[in-house]
């Protein structure tokens, strides 16, 4: 049956190479190739061929097959002997209850190895009672994904990308593949496995223990030893997290590639998996669309609106939330609850959508702030949408979001949501504009940018949110497929040390075409654009987003208990661990090294 | 003064002649050429070149210029002198009171006439005390549009006509402007002007005399004796006519025409004077689109849907009145209150559009009359549009129509009208069945096709109404700019004869690019499309048509009054000259021969 299965992945991908020359032909993104997921389900597919050519020299002392752990931090090369040292047949995990931990596997093997496998088995205390079962336990495959590189200066990824051989390209380990259980590999190759355990709050402390075991059909290629050291310490629940992590959702591109209705029941059925992974990742905030094309349609996916804007035939306004409604309240039946940011009144081209009744047809209006017409409209949405969501109860979460603007448009945006409804909250994302502080709720600046100590304590004291991005603009850290994977848990470590809120980024699955096989776009590095795959597949870079905010809540318990029992030599040693985390020592000191340091400390408590 | 306005014309002529070649390479219309009337108001506008060229033969006893009266049925030729018989100074017409009565003058010369103007005076009674006022006079010039010929077999005019070169093209004298004040005529042309006198129904009876004096600049050209022989007898207001006058209303043409906004203020103040000639001609019925392009977008400007189709994204159905609402408010306000037909559950395309809220865009579900879905949602439709009609009062004047469909369609149709709400009333224009007419409030056929005389009995005892119509099928009588006007008039007394209730054309106004230039059109032949033309001007075809429903209206007293009296005799003597009214001998005696019989009886009493 497996091999059965085998012989239909290939087959396919031969089928869909066709199709996806005819595809690469119109331009629509740089694979043009089918991963023939959809309609979904289909459990597997083909990865692209690998423009890296395989150098024989480098296999040369490479005898049968290795197995051996690896590093989460190593996106291993498919065409080169995995680069482990010595080989390791046992690893151990420290973990504190509550968290989730994982480790990578590698084989690699001169031999072609038809039908690679594996199995993980629930992990077992030494007191030989307690046990963390199956259900706890993430595995999958570590697939390769197109990527390709920053722009050529190394100084950012911005600009559009419509020649993606300007760029180098290459296969790079990202997607976390749970749902193919068998690949077949040719001689020479190197292959990941991603081993992740979700310590339940409740479980005893001390050492699990369970094993991988790798085989080739029914030949076993090796077995390794997984331990898990769990700490007497309880990390919360994900709900629970103060960190406040904001990755924008796109449902249209969810829509798109699942071929569903937008806002059908298959749609949210579809959109669960992927948003319960926001959610088990600490995800608290709901993207809104509240007009067409809040971004002028740079993703692949444009966002809709979800709000229907009708101009009616006696020159009135109207506004229906059936979609809005439905959205909103789907993600918080997920138990994403805490805040709706709602784009945008001053979106990227200043030209507004709505429908005309007189015509039956849909118009755009162009306006911007400042002018009468921009006033008096977006006056009546504002307060039809204050009157809603104030019968919904959502009121008090909702944030009127904007991106950078120059300030007089801002101020001018900010007057008519004032002079709407005097309550509503505001976010921004952009730059650093202390004046605007007092006005802004939730405070989003890049990296770079750094509030000043008074600003970001006197927002606090407000309960006002204040965080930080990443967007093209960075080299590093960043979260493109070709970033290493670290760079994503040492943002929350970073947030840690600036005694930032939280995180946010643009994109959460704005989805290229086929996200699973290529993750360039015709705009901005691969991956720019979404962090978890189709078939709700997680990722290196999310699974160590989430590392990061582990950390994060574990340091924050740390200072509570150390400020409570005035350890002061403690908190300094955290401190000083935290200090590690400058954006302009990446170059030379990787993120994994200041991790693996920093988390020492954090696990000796 | 005069002589400037000529001069702007002409310069306004030469700058439109060139935008229309522009226009004519694109394949819009067949002339391509602009008034340049749009935005009103501009006050005149030149012709189109004649394709007829001049026979210097015909024109070679014409020394100077000679004014005559002329006949209402003569559409006579700009290039040849009108062939009047001899010069007539004089004339007499004979009205009732309240009746509108008309006759043209013409002008031809062998010198040019640069500034042709005429003025009328008001009619004075022999009594010297009454008179017929400025206001009750409407005169204009009669321009001249291109129009061009029934199909090559002359059986009739339907089909397209893409290539204009495929049929002769020529001009002919329709549209009487009341708007052009001022015409300069080249050398020996021919030019006619149209008097209409509405006799107010409290004017004495008697003679009463005025005068047409016309001038080329200050130069009195001649003086024409108008008299009006005013009948003890009383025409009824037009909204006291029984007559079942339905020309379909196209309210788009309008709005693209004046270049307003649809359904906007400027727009109904537009539509009031053409809709309030419709008014004056005794229209009775409101045309109104309950759904996108009931045909298919035939006419240049196709029918929008009147009501808004929402599908909402929860999977219900909408539906807005706003649009329909003002219609036939508006309607109602200039006076058309008897009935609104509904076009159409059965539209030639059984493609039915409407806003999908959930992807923000107008999208189209085919459909047809026995499907479940189309019960469904038409079910859901039908049983919100007639609580909506319930509410305003207007259910039981509305009608579901339907154009002529397979049997099998309309029975599945009829169905869901009824299961809707069995007491929806429902009209058919089409062919004639027997099995149909007891569902048929208004039912309407084909000239050609014939009710039996105890079906036209049993419906008019059970007060439904009944008529007939001409389309593109029939060669004659018929209503294109070719036809001789005359037998717009014939449709009424025809109607008289058949004891039906009235007439129904497709098109009121369904202009065509430049209805004043070129009414050829596309399809059909030239004028099909409708009968009045921008600036609210009447045409020789529409006034003969009112004329025609003034015939009917007195006969219909007359008979009224013969059978009080039972003077066998009188009735006996307006069947013999109804008898006339036979459509396969219109080939051989003209329509306005039998009609000028017909009137002289009808004017004996």
């Amino acid at each position: 049956m497996k091999s059965n299965k085998i012989i239909v992945a290939v087959f396919l991908s031969i089928s869909f190479s066709i199709q996806g020359q005819a595809q690469s032909m119109v331009g629509a993104t740089h694979s043009g190739q089918s991963t023939g997921q959809t309609p979904f389900p289909v459990d597997t597919y083909a990865e692209l061929p690998n423009p890296a050519t395989t150098d024989p020299g480098l296999w040369k002392n490479v005898k049968g097959t290795s197995v051996s752990w690896g590093s989460t931090d190593i996106r291993y090369k498919k065409e080169e002997p995995a680069p482990v040292g010595r080989i390791s047949k046992e690893i151990e995990l420290t973990a504190w209850k509550g968290e989730r931990v994982a480790t990578q596997w590698v084989v690699w093997s001169d031999q072609p190895l038809h039908s690679l496998s594996f199995s993980v088995t629930e992990l077992v205390h030494k007191n030989k009672k307690s046990k963390i079962g199956q259900d706890r336990l993430l595995s999958g495959f570590v697939r390769y994904v197109m990527t390709d590189e920053l722009n050529k200066d190394g100084m950012g990824g911005c600009g559009s990308r419509p020649d993606a051989a300007a760029f180098d390209s290459s296969l790079v380990a990202d997607p976390i593949d749970h749902l193919t259980k068998v690949l077949s590999l040719p001689e020479r190759t190197t292959q990941g496995g991603w081993v992740r355990v979700w310590v339940p709050q409740d479980s005893p402390a001390g050492i699990y223990e369970g094993k991988v075991v790798l085989k080739d059909g029914d030949k076993t290629l090796g077995e390794l030893i997984l331990k898990i050291n769990v700490k007497d310490r309880i990390l919360p629940m994900p709900s629970e997290w103060t960190y406040h992590l904001d990755l924008w959702q796109n449902p249209f591109a969810i829509a798109r590639y699942h071929q569903v209705e937008p806002w059908s029941k298959a749609h949210f059925d579809c959109m669960r998996p992927y948003m319960e992974m926001y959610r088990q990742a600490g995800g608290k905030v709901i993207t809104a669309s509240i007009m067409h094309k809040p971004w002028n349609g740079q993703t692949y996916d444009y966002f809709e609106t979800m709000i229907t804007w009708m101009k009616k035939a006696d020159g009135s306004w109207s506004f229906d939330y059936t979609v809005f409604d439905r959205w909103i309240e789907f993600m918080m039946s997920v138990g994403v609850t805490q805040e709706i940011n709602c784009y945008s009144m001053v979106p990227w081209r200043l030209s507004f959508q709505y429908f005309d009744q007189a015509t039956n047809s849909l118009k755009f209006i162009e306006m911007k702030p400042g002018d009468l017409e921009y006033e008096d409209i977006w006056g009546t949405m504002l307060r039809s949408f204050a009157a809603h969501l104030k019968e919904k109860g959502w009121f008090d979460i909702t944030h009127i979001s904007m991106d950078e603007r120059p300030m007089a448009v801002m101020q001018e945006t900010l007057k008519v949501i004032h002079k709407a409804d005097p309550g509503f909250k505001v976010s921004l994302a952009g730059a650093l504009h202390e004046e605007l502080s007092d006005e802004l709720d939730d405070y989003c600046v890049a990296l770079r940018m750094k509030y000043s100590e008074e600003m970001k304590a006197k927002r606090r004291a407000e309960g006002k949110v204040t965080t930080f991005y990443t967007s093209c603009e960075e080299p590093r850290p960043n979260t493109f497929t070709f970033n290493p994977p670290a760079e994503c848990e040492w943002f929350s470590w970073y947030a840690a040390k600036e005694n930032l809120d939280g995180y946010s980024r643009w994109a959460l699955n704005s989805w290229v075409i086929e996200p699973l096989l290529d993750s360039r776009f015709y705009t901005w590095p691969g991956g720019d654009t979404y962090f978890i795959y189709p078939g709700a597949r997680t990722s290196m870079r999310f699974e160590r987003l989430i590392a990061g905010i582990q950390a994060f809540e574990k340091i924050r318990i740390l200072r509570e208990e150390f400020n409570l029992s005035g350890n002061q030599q403690a908190k300094a040693k955290i401190d000083k661990a935290l200090s590690l985390f400058d954006e302009n020592t990446l170059e030379t000191v990787p993120a994994s090294v200041v991790i693996s340091k920093a988390n020492k400390i954090i696990n000796s408590y």
